[in-house]
């Protein structure tokens, strides 16, 4: 199977640059425990994308690759979630009608966001989506841009691992949730390449943890449907594809899985010490660095990537109250 | 009165680059309204240092100006706020002592930080807090470290003026919150040197607007403690000094006040659509913008600055639920 290249990546960071914050790193003199002061945390905060997630790096550079009869006819996505918002904004800034499916159990917050931007917003059960996405694709020649199933959407996804290599020369692990593993698979094909010597781990929570039992495997073990929507981590819920699996086998060191509890503590931790609004999505990495250390090689300098912001509000005050 | 220069700013830059995280400026393409396109806003989000608040490049240029001396001795201040905070850790960068007495009601989870940074913390009835450092003074030889009544405080704060100006070079209005106005009066240093067409606003609540009070008048009103802690907005309940608002009517173009509704859908506003958790002193000039349009210079490109995230838990929950 091809996979992504770093200069793919490359090129992906070239296109979409001014479309897409380049996130600092923060810095957290707030993780460093009294045992040992050589450990360091820095967050590096896609949740302050102006969507509030980096799902706008894979679908700017999805629709920036478009020809220009493809651009014509507009796109589609069956992704409710920030893909979705992503999608919306991307085409916005290149002219092109946007169709998002959304299953009607996504947080309202999202569809009203796509809405903002300027997509047709068209709900229907979960189980639906894939068909009726396939049936505006008949009907109007719109092209599907997939949240994480395609070389381009990863390629973009990749320029946040380009991104800290270039920031952080010190680093020595980069922490990456992993839902349906586009950003895992493009962050570790750019940490790689260009730092073989930097450990990537996968963060999956306990309750969705299909790429855990999956990598252990060897093989793609999908969960239902059922099963992984237990968890509160709604952007993780999805099971990788052939495609950014073979990649996470490929570029991954470990994947570690985190409690329900940890990714909770992590996003109250996240609003008090670092000041940001983390969507559960979002608080795996850092549960990761806080309640698992064992299970992490025994480095110095960590990343951990925030992947979103876009958690319902009533939940969220729940959750800090 | 002599008032701080862009060289004393530049020079408060080069000694304080090491210990203060340069934030970027946050597009916040939610912030335009269909009215107007051109209207734009970026955050200075100084919550993203690592204490939480712009106090540390005050309170480190200070630290760095004291003589060996002096350093050997220690520093105190009376401030339980987020200058507490940043006194700390800018005494733990220097390797200095540094005694806060913090007025017991200062908010839990501020005593807490500056305790976790190395700090002695003495808790004391607010009126006694000028008192019990000056004995602590007399006693032990502590150099006072003001809040915001000194010039290398200012200058320090003046670094945020500074850095929007070399990082947005279109910028055409600056938002700074004002308490004791050494945030106001160092930005306003720094961006009408760099920048003199540059607007520069400061707000208030409007349960704690003596200085647009005084600004009016030309002189300085104060108001009493009584009457300024209605606001929530903690961090600007204390009046400017002689020395800060010399530099205020000097360097600022018009003060605008808010109400405590405003502040606080600012802060609502903050946490979903930038993702960040701001204390309700770091949302005011979010809130000018948002609610207060018509009182600003009909101007396009916006930075506000948000100068601080450290709210108490429970008061933020409450706030957003």
């Amino acid at each position: 199977m091809h996979l992504v290249s770093i200069d793919q990546i490359r090129n992906a960071m070239a296109r979409i640059e001014n479309h897409v914050f380049h996130t600092p790193l923060l810095p957290c003199a707030w993780a460093q425990d009294g045992t040992d002061e050589t450990r360091t945390l820095k967050l590096k905060p896609e949740n302050l994308q102006s969507i509030g997630s980096f799902k706008i790096r894979g679908a700017a550079n999805a629709v920036a690759a478009l020809t220009p009869e493809q651009r014509a006819r507009g796109v589609v996505t069956h992704s409710g979630g920030n893909h979705g918002q992503g999608l919306a904004l991307a085409a916005r800034h290149y002219g092109v009608r946007a169709v998002i499916v959304v299953p009607d159990v996504a947080p309202a917050v999202k569809v009203e966001a796509m809405r903002k931007l300027g997509a047709t917003v068209v709900l229907v059960p979960a189980a639906d989506r894939f068909r009726r996405a396939n049936e505006l694709i008949a009907t109007h020649g719109y092209t599907l841009v997939p949240s994480f199933d395609a070389h381009e959407v990863i390629a973009g996804q990749g320029t946040v691992g380009l991104e800290i290599i270039q920031d952080f020369s010190d680093v020595e692990t980069v922490l990456v949730p992993i839902g349906g593993g586009g950003l895992a698979a493009g962050v570790g094909t750019a940490v790689k390449a260009l730092a073989p010597e930097v450990r990537v781990i996968g963060v999956e929570p306990e309750l969705a943890a299909e790429t855990r039992e999956s990598f252990g495997r060897g093989t793609l073990v999908p969960w239902e449907a059922e099963r992984t929507y237990r968890t509160i981590a709604d952007g993780v819920r999805l099971c990788p594809s052939e495609l950014t699996f073979a990649h996470l086998v490929a570029r991954l060191d470990d994947i570690v899985a985190v409690s329900e509890d940890e990714i909770r503590e992590a996003m109250r931790v996240l609003a008090h010490r670092a000041h940001l609004v983390v969507e559960p999505s979002g608080a795996l990495t850092t549960a990761a660095y806080l309640f698992h250390r064992e299970e992490l090689p025994p480095r110095r300098h960590h990343v951990a990537i925030v992947s979103g912001g876009n958690v319902d509000a009533k939940a969220y005050a729940q959750i800090l109250a």
